[in-house]
């Protein structure tokens, strides 16, 4: 039905979305499904369809592991959203994630010669996901789980790579923590100290937040508080859920309580990841030779230039404007591109620690204040993340092959 | 655990499977996801991924159409099996169902240029099955069932379908009911005779059989009778499912009983959708100028030879050595095609038809007791049934463009 005030005149004026490249770069979309075998005869359509597949189908009913030699099983990773935490944008929903799950599709093909699959499901109950995930594993060699709002998150991990025998791996934790490790590695190793010497806070008890503290509490940092909106997370605190309780056992030997800034005074290590500002004093009150990682996008929690200022000697942000980005394309590909040739049946954390070593070491002597991690372009990135992963795969006995 | 027994001395020689070329082929899948746009530069991923895709987020959660136009929705299906009724194979499950799965995706793109994605899923529950498929909709413009087996495959397709606003299709049935339509409505223009004139005997009461069957009917066709293994579907039987029993109804208004065999006597058409062979008396007895399309794969029900001996004028096979080859190939590309294009709601029984006119249509002169059906690499076929798909959806109200 139309009515006169629906006509163009009246309608109020459309962003002219064109005039944004980001639009007209999306238009029709980011991928697409092509052959990689010849389809131009009938000859060609019987050996790629019938009646040739049928030997193939045939095989696999047969041998299961063949799977992975003739189908595209062994390359291909399904990229997992429910829509509920994309970007910071929250609960959009499975179809406004897509954008994202996409986009995660090209960085995986580009940097870990991955093929992925965007899978927005219209499902957001924990059962119910989990089960959904399990169901359309067959024809995926590795899940990628991205943008789950914690703390479901951790449980649809946990529970899905119960049941499943291929790498599952919530990116927007461990592909966090192991840039975050990487990159403190190298500060500690700028800056003359031991990862044990470290104290740390982390701001923010997300999935990032919690992920991040805790790879680095096994990575072997001397004491680490976290904060969430509250302030710090202690075993005094009656409003924690389980992950963050859970944690509040494991961390923060020292006890602290109160504010993040509070708890700031006199660390080594500040490390945001939940967005907001931190004040110029809160820094200028921490050790000599701090280290700030301010992730917030846009916007970081401090400007690197006001962190500096105020004594901060390593700065690193999520922006690729400032020196020191910390992107989880520096992980994600590498980690399933090793995890994936050796068939690892899922992502110990003694790969995600591997990772986070080798992807420190690319670094090597180009170690410098504004180099404590390597650029996503650095072509030696993927390969030696990959290396890394399958060996300690083989070494903990995930490897099948 | 490994024991002597097991050394490859021990073991039975494996096939040689390289050398058969379907294998060689088949060697790491036949297809992949590709970029669509350049990621060479941190002002490629600035646009691509974070942090200008959060603006193509943000704008389709405002205004949820959008997702056709800025992610690859428009032009992406789903090729959904559980992998219950594989080729002629039977269940062998979702993995090794995944050949198959490719192969449509390879002839997806290649005919139709459709993106498609195999999606196979470890569930054979009804309602499970159906609530998966309807979860992992999002992301695509279109579901095609493969491979799942009758009953439950008509169940499945009319409870997704209820559920989603995309175009949901069982090649199987649909695919195989266009092209045998199709082929019909050229051998009875061949032979002097409207569909009303003849009377068809159909051969198998599974997916393909029945949709087959209920296509001609509506197609216009003077009378047919059914049959599946125990004989004739007819209304006297109880031994039918409610599949069978609802046909049993609609159909055999001759009253035919007994076997296919006995019903072939004086009729016009025998299609045969189930395997087995039909003697060549009984082709003998069907009316004169009969039309035999044996089907089964890759025996025929009768040879093309021996059933133009014992008198049929058109003969059609599903083999592509023989002239006449009945191929899904030449039915679901343009489908899709031509739904997704005006944004189809569905695929209506008009939908279905004018596909099944426009294929034929493309025969025209060329029409021949050895050319009712054009070759599944004819570049005219897959525009044509768009065409006239995506016109049927509008006038019958289903298409939102």
């Amino acid at each position: 039905m139309t009515s006169p005030v629906d006509t163009p005149a009246a309608a109020p004026a459309r962003p002219a979305r064109e005039d944004d490249p980001a639009f007209a770069l999306h238009r029709g979309g980011k991928i697409e499904v092509v052959s990689r075998v010849p389809v131009d005869t009938r000859e060609d359509l019987a050996l790629a369809y019938t009646p040739g597949v049928a030997r193939i189908c045939t095989a696999i009913a047969e041998e299961p592991d063949l799977v992975y030699d003739y189908t595209w099983k062994s390359h291909t990773v399904a990229v997992v959203t429910d829509g509920t935490a994309v970007l910071g944008l929250g609960d959009i929903g499975a179809e406004a994630a897509l954008p994202v799950m996409e986009g995660k599709a090209l960085l995986f093909k580009q940097f870990g010669g991955i093929d992925a699959v965007p899978v927005c499901l219209d499902v957001t109950d924990l059962d119910e996901l989990v089960e959904t995930i399990v169901r359309l594993a067959p024809a995926f060699g590795g899940i990628n789980l991205e943008d789950i709002s914690a703390p479901r998150c951790f449980e649809v991990e946990r529970r899905v790579q119960e049941r499943l025998d291929i790498p599952v791996f919530h990116d927007d934790q461990h592909g966090t923590a192991i840039v975050v490790t990487a990159a403190l590695h190298n500060a500690a190793r700028l800056t003359g100290r031991r990862m044990s010497d470290l104290r740390v806070v982390t701001s923010g008890a997300g999935a990032a937040g919690i992920a991040v503290s805790r790879m680095l509490l096994e990575g072997g940092v001397g004491d680490l508080a976290m904060a969430d909106s509250k302030g710090i997370v202690h075993r005094g605190r009656t409003d924690l859920n389980d992950a963050k309780r859970r944690f509040a056992e494991e961390s923060n030997r020292a006890g602290l309580t109160g504010s993040f800034v509070d708890a700031l005074a006199g660390a080594d290590v500040l490390i945001g990841l939940s967005g907001g500002t931190i004040p110029r004093e809160a820094v200028e009150a921490m050790a000599p030779d701090s280290v700030v990682f301010a992730m917030a996008n846009p916007d970081p929690e401090v400007h690197p230039d006001v962190a500096h200022a105020a004594g901060a000697r390593v700065v690193a942000t999520g922006r690729s404007d400032f020196p020191n980005q910390i992107n989880n394309v520096l992980a994600f590909p590498g980690v399933f591109a090793g995890a994936m040739r050796v068939r690892a049946r899922r992502v110990t954390e003694g790969m995600k620690l591997a990772a986070a070593d080798a992807l420190a070491a690319v670094v090597g002597d180009d170690l410098s204040e504004a180099c404590v991690i390597p650029s996503p372009f650095d072509p030696r990135v993927a390969p030696a993340v990959a290396d890394a992963v399958a060996r300690a795969a083989r070494a903990e006995g995930v490897a099948r092959l």
